[in-house]
């Protein structure tokens, strides 16, 4: 057992303690959320325009990505997963797991410079529920770096409710979104938009290394659901 | 990006559902817990004694573990390791993770029947701070699942502060602690038991092929304390 609060750093910070609550303006930037028209990736883009930010829905087929946009409103657009990737600041990418690295790997130049938010849950299913699977890579977002060599790769959004997000009597979504990443302006960013999302809250939670596990919680979370009959998601206290 | 809410069980359950809150009475249990002279275990031993739970600390050195027992009072006993596991009615295995498999392989006939709640955590630490370990068994958890086949083992307590189970100012330990294993009525008692302390709830959260990412999220939460100069744990929303 390894008590959380006894890990000290192996080096001593170099330079003062910023307030980790310092984060920047991120209003003016388009996301574009690759796999849009899914639950999660609709209801994230549903929730982001709510709150002012410019959303490009992305999906294979454009013209089902134009119709999701088109029942969002709030000045969403719909395009093909390549021209949201192309037109965007940051991405969010909310696909499924197998099609993944496909996807990415034809995406290398579009999101070359940019932000990329990977919230992809890589699970199995079967007659006993859901369970890990680990990429060879060791996360899914490990996997996102390793094909966007020239992108900012992060993790972020994983634990969220698809149900709540997209239910318009849903006011405030009460959870916290644990965000990863290799550099602190890349994470901020991150933990930024999370935090324009009413009832969220973006928390730094790690590097890329620690992604699996964050991911794969999902399998827990969906016994959680099952046993309460509930729309569980995540809080982090003391923070 | 898999929904948590999305993924139905693939079977649907053989009968009307049981409230998920109707828990054992588990004041009678007799509590052991092996590494109880380390921060977390004796913490724990500390706060499931101020409840009123009947508790006996195991460590390799039955001296030590007097005299931790002593400091806690309550009621609190010191013994060595496996004369706590014969003696209590439910251990709670948390030791280091270095220790862990020659521990428990050692206790086969002791905690022979009994409840195992095993909360260690596999973790490495390097220049950039702590990371996963992954057992070949898949987790701890499932590690000592093989090694005490006589044994109901289940997973818990992963998340908590030493600090604050520690700290006499500090009324309330404000977490939901995530309660794995294969048979219900196994968790269900570890849920009592964790509720048995003030602040705490015990939140069922799957079986032991998902503790794997239960335990390494400790990685996590010690870049969250580190970040925000905290003592972090989690509760899970909607439940």
């Amino acid at each position: 057992m390894t008590p959380t609060d006894s890990a000290q750093p192996a080096t001593p910070a170099k330079t003062p303690a910023r307030d980790p609550w310092d984060l920047p303006d991120v209003s003016g930037l388009v996301v574009g959320v690759l796999g849009g028209t899914g639950p999660q990736g609709k209801g994230l883009a549903r929730r982001l325009a709510a709150a002012g930010q410019k959303v490009i829905l992305g999906s294979r087929d454009a013209g089902r990505a134009e119709a999701a946009a088109g029942e969002l409103g709030d000045g969403v657009e719909g395009a093909g997963n390549a021209e949201a990737a192309r037109r965007c600041d940051l991405v969010i990418v909310a696909v499924p797991w197998e099609g993944h690295a496909a996807l990415l790997a034809s995406l290398r130049e579009e999101l070359a410079g940019k932000i990329v938010v990977d919230c992809v849950n890589p699970l199995g299913f079967d007659g006993k529920g859901a369970y890990a699977i680990r990429p060879v890579e060791g996360s899914a977002a490990e996997q996102a770096a390793a094909l966007l060599p020239d992108s900012r790769v992060t993790a972020a959004f994983h634990h969220l409710s698809a149900v709540l997000l997209q239910d318009d009597t849903v006011e405030r979504v009460d959870t916290d979104v644990m965000v990863l990443g290799e550099e602190r302006a890349d994470t901020e960013i991150v933990q930024a938009l999370a935090g324009r999302i009413p009832g969220m809250r973006g928390v730094y939670a790690g590097r890329l290394r620690n992604a699996h596990q964050v991911e794969s919680l999902v399998a827990n979370l969906i016994s959680v659901n099952r046993r309460y009959r509930a729309h569980a998601g995540l809080r982090v206290t003391d923070v």
